[in-house]
């Protein structure tokens, strides 16, 4: 190819790129740098935020990431068995059939709740990430003058979102109504590390706010702790919902596996048509369109 | 629901599960025993495999990992960046759209030269998985008395492959003609560990056995060495594709994220497009169909 | 299944079922009543309204469909063509990876606008349809007492719509920045054949109210006349995204056929690997995150 | 873009381009020569076989798309209305789930029989595409010497593939064990027409012999038919997997008009979800991996 004195920078990616000797991830040599010294947390942290995580980074990280991976035969784990199925030799078409389930209602809120919050704090603070362990700044420092703001920044973002007709993202669970087991421990592990930022700390705030406002106890969901986690550690909101279908991805391709010793799909489909074609009286919206 | 009675057992998952007051995962407390314990990686092989990984095969998973994370811009990285430049608001949607390259062609050789290894290497060494990392059996020890055997193994197995007219799965690459600079790697730290088993030792004789029979050296690719050394580990064959789009769903994120931040898909499109136009008179087959 | 007494109307549907010996698609005979008296295109309206087509509606939804089919080299049918090089004995994921960049910024703006027509003509005239080709009514009717209101309704919707800061959907498109081709031929079928109904007619009030208060003229682009005609004809403004999807479907599918006879994806590929490498000096980001 | 001179021919597409005034389609002027005039599925015919289909070309076509667009609950129409239930607000991802089904097991038969049939009846017939209605060649003619030469074709084939160890595509059905009820229509209707081929008569005599064979009789099933019903119109073998993937598009867009109005999805889950809690004792496959 010829294509001297073209301007290509914008086709060019810092993510990862070979020649015949050489392959670099991340700016970094794979083989030397990377293989053997960093995990796959590690290396996602580093690809999307451009830095390696600290090792009390690098534990919560883990620690949201095993959160979602895997609930049970939710729909996104029933469409992925469903579709190998019928493709058993496309793997990667039922991991994908699993993912396409991750949207608003699924999943979706944990980066929701991280740009709420990010939004809530203000161009300034998402810049900065919120409180990165440094002990010194908006986030984690138990400033006393700190709280009244957060407040004040948790009415105004909860009394918007109402006034909007939007639900407040991060809380409420359908089946976790009183406590989501994994909202306690992420705050812990956060506490632990150093790492209970400006989002974190926000999202208490909107909980207590909302619920003085609504007259509605809803406890913080565990997509939604995740989202604020990261959003703490300086993970883009608009790259939250990516980070997290990286451990999805996981628990799908632990459905698929099982899925082969232990096959789920052709009998739901067998019992569904069974009773749909003794209940079904050929239109389910009889008067309708 | 009034199903008692029902025999339900075929639909139960061993994977997941919650109730209001607890999530449970591969049998454990999610919050108590996973979260702020296990890696996403060391989850991932649990779940898996139904065993947690030794720390020795945790650094060799994660080294598997991120040597199929990325490799710039690829046609899996380039589909997924599309997708997101007509539908930003569904990153879910542009992740599986990236997934979907991992076929036969890419990625998919992890998992084929792992079911090949297995297959030549017969039933109860597939049960065995290979050295395991205890050093007194066929896979790690360096007996003698074992290499003989691979090499007849390999023989058989490259004839077989060879003349019902497949390629033997594992060897070449389109970039790396000469050596494939993840593979020593990967072989260098198996061997540090102490999980240099079966089947990685059969793939270095099947190398050598294809250069005699066919007289054309073919390096051991990495996606062919990231299958036998998952296949060392014992993750099933079948499970091996599955497990590394867990990496790529990671590079996949990373692209996303970059394309916030720097978009090659809306230009790459307008460039293709004057070109098509410019260059094409029609028909690109204009004899033909 | 011994699940007597149970309530499964749930369950049920009306789309299709099969028993040994029969098959009923809409409630219809499949061999009998559907193969070789209906088009695909018949079918799918039926299905999605549950009332077979008028032959002039027939004419108008095809012309619709084709018109969306395709379009060349756009992101869409790149990320097929990239998805079948990497897996081509899976067409069915290189099809989906097309489809997945169907969202807001390409096709989607055909639902967009039938929901917004939809909203701005109320909730009676949506479940109306509009014009259905009876002449009688508000539709396409001419009547001159019509044009004041609908010009009031389009005032609305267009303020509305600029004070929240979002765009007006189905106005300007990249490349037909004058006159889109298709939109005129969509509004001459529509008279043809009796069937230019609110939908359509408010949008061309929406186009000029749009011109006098932005002072910016832009045409009505294909999309959204298409998503009008279909709005027009009672298909719900919640399906015309999925409606064009079937037409994509097609385009994407041919883009399928002839990348095996005339490959695109692997020297793309190449050329954006080798113009990367070449322009890239390592980060396209060099001083932010 | 600068690109004089380069040689761009292999960017060229046929299936369609545009201008700021003008979009052609398979080399035509779409505004003109499409839309009005042409069927979706005569677009997609022309598109993938370069011709316009005959007007009993175009009512087989469509006889064969709306035989295979849908047959109620199955795995493929679950897993796009379990995939929508998580993600409403992307159509586009729970179509591109339910495709995703469509491989060897389901949908797929359908090339896998045209691939078939087209390897037996030898390159030169391929080529030709079978009798394509004009009644002066092997195809559909009734020639008394092309019987036995087709039943000898059926022999070798049927034999080269049970002995191989595969499956004869295109026989046998595990609901319409007897005779499934599409394939006697779709027979009829290519005799009708005059399009009864080379294809659909091997397919007959493949079902003739498999039984003498085997001692065991299985009925040709809709898909068989249908994909040789295309192949016999000239539909290359490897795009027929991909045309009936239009149809079921439309079927897909169809289950999720009704999920909208009639919702499955998030009761399906919650039912599994209690079941599979109740009876799971935590392991399925406890005494195993």
């Amino acid at each position: 190819m010829e294509d001297t004195g073209r301007d290509d920078e914008w086709l060019s990616t810092w993510i990862g790129g070979s020649s015949p000797d050489r392959i670099t991830v991340a700016g970094r040599d794979l083989p030397g740098d990377i293989m053997g010294q960093m995990s796959l947390t590690e290396l996602a942290y580093l690809l999307i935020t451009h830095r390696p995580p600290t090792p009390g980074e690098r534990r919560l990280l883990d620690a949201v990431l095993v959160s979602l991976a895997d609930h049970g035969l939710t729909p996104s784990a029933l469409a992925a068995r469903l579709t190998f199925t019928g493709a058993p030799e496309a793997v990667q078409g039922a991991v994908a059939a699993g993912l396409l389930g991750a949207g608003s209602v699924f999943l979706g809120p944990a980066g929701d709740t991280a740009q709420f919050l990010s939004d809530a704090l203000g161009a300034e603070a998402g810049t900065r990430g919120g409180g990165e362990g440094d002990g010194d700044e908006g986030g984690g420092n138990g400033d006393d003058g700190d709280a009244p703001a957060l407040r004040r920044l948790a009415l105004e973002a909860v009394t918007a979102c109402r006034r909007s007709g939007r639900r407040v993202p991060g809380l409420g669970h359908p089946v976790h109504r009183v406590e989501d087991p994994r909202t306690p421990r992420l705050y812990e592990l956060a506490t632990e590390e150093g790492l209970l930022g400006a989002h974190m700390r926000l999202l208490e705030e909107v909980r207590d706010v909302h619920e003085e406002v609504s007259g509605r106890g809803l406890p913080i969901n565990g997509a939604g702790a995740a989202g604020a986690a990261l959003a703490d550690m300086a993970v883009p909101p608009t790259s939250v919902r990516g980070f997290v279908l990286i451990a999805r991805t996981a628990g799908l391709v632990a459905h698929l596996a099982e899925e082969v010793e232990h096959p789920i799909g052709m009998r739901l489909w067998q019992e569904v048509e069974h009773r749909a074609s003794t209940a079904g009286h050929g239109d389910p919206t009889p008067s309708t369109r």
